[in-house]
């Protein structure tokens, strides 16, 4: 491609052109962010009519910049989008996102020719058109253009979600931000003129704040090079992928959406497989399989159950066997230990069962013993914090059992307000945690699969 | 069965057996929350060694208490459970809860067979042991051991949930009062020694307060009754079911959890298909399937979708077919209205993607035609509430088009706390919600099946 991505992610100035003093234009709101959401650098309002927006002078053209510009933010109508993008290209500016949209989504293939062909003439790397363009959590750039308090901002962390959807991108980052999931970089890349998944794919593999990459996907431009770069970064970091656009109606509306050919869902899903994605079915659950991958790789299936709720293990249990892992066999030593140490009415076996009245020291002989026993490769922890004895001292308690990363620990726990609170302290510190022992294993199930095949640990 | 279950749900006074002291003891957690929940009735605690419990007067037995008493909650020790029981029968206590454990789930048969004698002998309806009781939202009988600080009572509501596990069934009532799900009836019935699913089954299907009837099942006593009654309980009510101990590895746990034979599965999940049980895989599922069921019941499956979100069209799309409904092809005059109401970067179609931009006014145009079209039965609406143009003032229109109870509305949005709260208000207005396409259109197409089957409208 021979753009430079990482200038493109982090610029040291920004021009926004179509900058506008209307709090309810996207114009606006981008150029709030970035003022107000953190970023270090300069900051030039380009629009024609306009003097000072929010305390910033504005220019008229970017070519009324009297300093250097690295990156363009394009928010203009779309009919002088072309005009604007060839005076960034006579600017010298090197990387662009236009934002805009009414090119190839709605037919007008043509002028999105002609954007790639300004792109091309001058070197300029460009995100868009018809997306939101990118976050990225750590430099603070921001060009999302929904307001902070609709669209929480994700904290730093290690997992990369690329969205051909701008829409569904930022909700899904909103989604990130409750959740307590770091995020490296979000881009959001729409019609990809002139960068595409491929091409993000290849950037998101070299880039050492990310260890995991999330992607959403409705078609892809070139299958074949998609699929060859996927086969060799899938060796260093796993790929979490979304597919829209399976069935014949949803692939019609994705049409429409991003201009995209969405092709044989089956061939496609082949294809992932076979270059080691790992294809998920919803939303929610990019996510919650992607962070499972920050835990350490398992040396095998032999999952172990750890729950103070009889029937939230009988379903836990159902699901480690239907995902595909294996149900633990505890070691005799481990039995003896956790004999010894546990109440009468507790049952010692595999799911461990330490019954309603348990509190964390119960909790904590049952971790130790597991985390030391050599049948145990994966261990799954369902504290229902509903009951009288079990309190907020099990949340430190297994946040540091988690920090040894000695073996991956998943935490399952469902509830109401006070187990919300409790969850969101876990992932804070790290702990992954879901509300459904089905998805926790599908999860576990697919790191298992991963540490397996590129024998990582 | 004998037993008159509508006195054991409603009773004028109760006794609590095994009141305590102790704030960290279940006995006392009990009697507090009947006192301080809005029980109306009169509550007697026991305990032969306390005089004064929570500003009660305390009785050394039931036998002392001067005035008739129509429920017993009993949580003693397990080893004088018997000899209270035997009390409450002189005392011609009709009914009673037996919350302590330590039965035939560990074994104790012999002890838990004495149970059933006495209970007999004496004509007693009794739930558990091994349980959590029950919590009746209307009467405020509340027997559940949990503090209301970690496990928040759900609001009067119409449907029903009975659960063999006690800690499950908490969880996920603390679940639908986060969720603002609306519940009649909560059993926890344990072991079942004396009632069991079938008896509750049958009383919920005539109990007028309940409308969709939720179950979590681990194994089942006499199974062919159980089928039989559930038989005809389908034809008036929906019952959404769970079942734990699909495997061998939970089959065995469940075993040493409620003394469930849990059973083989695959004959199960037939026989409740022949039943017209509507079996959910996950407890999430258990409400987010129920509550569809409290919308009309649909003509037929083809679904109209709106959206401002063009990719979680594409999604919805994918997982209607996916699921087995339809998408609706608009009629030509929907089309023409909308086309002439629409600006022109809307396309029409389904989904309708009413684009970035749209405020609540264009998705009020879009609803009103769709709820108009007679090609369209059922309605998605997915408004990605992060964008610039919308508003709450969209939750209040959704809550006035879906309180016309016309056609079936479901509403599919992700996010973090804005929308969060935005999906709060619309639950509370009587609207189902969710964070996932998946779960919606799974939910919508028993919905169409089961309105298909008993053809009711």
């Amino acid at each position: 491609m021979g753009y430079n991505l990482k200038e493109l992610f982090e610029p040291k100035s920004i021009a926004v052109i179509g900058a506008s003093k209307d709090p309810t234009k996207i114009g606006h709101v981008i150029l709030k962010n970035l003022v107000e959401g953190g970023f270090s650098g300069q900051v030039y309002p380009v629009n024609p009519s306009a003097d000072v927006i929010l305390y910033q002078h504005a220019f008229a053209s970017v070519l009324d910049i009297p300093s250097e510009v690295d990156l363009a933010i394009i928010v203009t109508p779309q009919p002088v989008v072309l005009k604007v993008l060839e005076e960034c290209g006579k600017k010298r500016i090197k990387n662009a996102v236009i934002i805009t949209s009414g090119f190839a989504e709605v037919g007008n293939t043509e002028v999105e020719e002609q954007i790639k062909e300004i792109a091309k003439r001058y070197g300029i790397g460009v995100i868009g058109p018809n997306c939101m363009g990118f976050i990225n959590t750590y430099t603070r750039v921001d060009s999302v253009f929904n307001p902070v308090y609709k669209l929480g901002r994700p904290k730093a962390g290690e997992i990369a979600f690329i969205s051909q959807s701008g829409a569904v991108g930022a909700a899904v980052m909103d989604l990130a931000a409750k959740m307590g999931v770091g995020i490296s970089l979000f881009v959001s890349y729409g019609n990809a003129a002139v960068i595409n998944e491929t091409d993000l794919l290849q950037y998101l593999s070299d880039d050492p704040r990310t260890s995991v990459i999330a992607v959403y996907l409705e078609g892809v431009r070139d299958g074949r090079k998609f699929l060859d770069v996927a086969r060799k970064v899938t060796k260093k970091k796993p790929v979490i992928l979304i597919k829209a656009g399976k069935t014949q109606a949803g692939s019609k509306a994705a049409a429409s959406h991003t201009a995209s050919l969405a092709g044989d869902y089956a061939v496609y899903s082949s294809a992932f497989k076979q270059a080691g994605i790992l294809e998920v079915e919803s939303l929610t659950d990019l996510f919650d399989y992607s962070k499972i991958f920050l835990q350490p790789f398992p040396n095998g299936n032999r999952t172990g159950i750890i729950t103070n709720g009889g029937g939230i293990g009988v379903l836990t249990s159902d699901f480690v066997i239907r995902n595909g892992l294996q149900m633990a066999e505890l070691d005799i030593e481990t039995k003896k230990t956790l004999r010894d140490s546990m109440p009468m009415h507790v049952n010692i076996g595999n799911p461990l069962d330490l019954a309603g009245d348990a509190d964390a020291a119960r909790f904590k002989v049952a971790i130790d013993a597991m985390m030391q026993d050599k049948n145990v490769d994966i261990i799954i922890l369902t504290p229902l914090m509903q009951t009288i004895s079990l309190d907020s001292s099990i949340i430190d308690l297994i946040i540091r059992e988690s920090q040894k990363m000695i073996k991956p620990i998943a935490v399952v726990t469902i509830g109401g307000t006070y187990t919300e609170q409790n969850r969101t302290l876990l992932e804070n510190g790290g702990v992954p945690t879901y509300t459904s022992p089905y998805v926790a294993t599908g999860a576990l199930s697919k790191l298992a699969w991963y540490a397996k095949r590129y024998q990582k640990d």
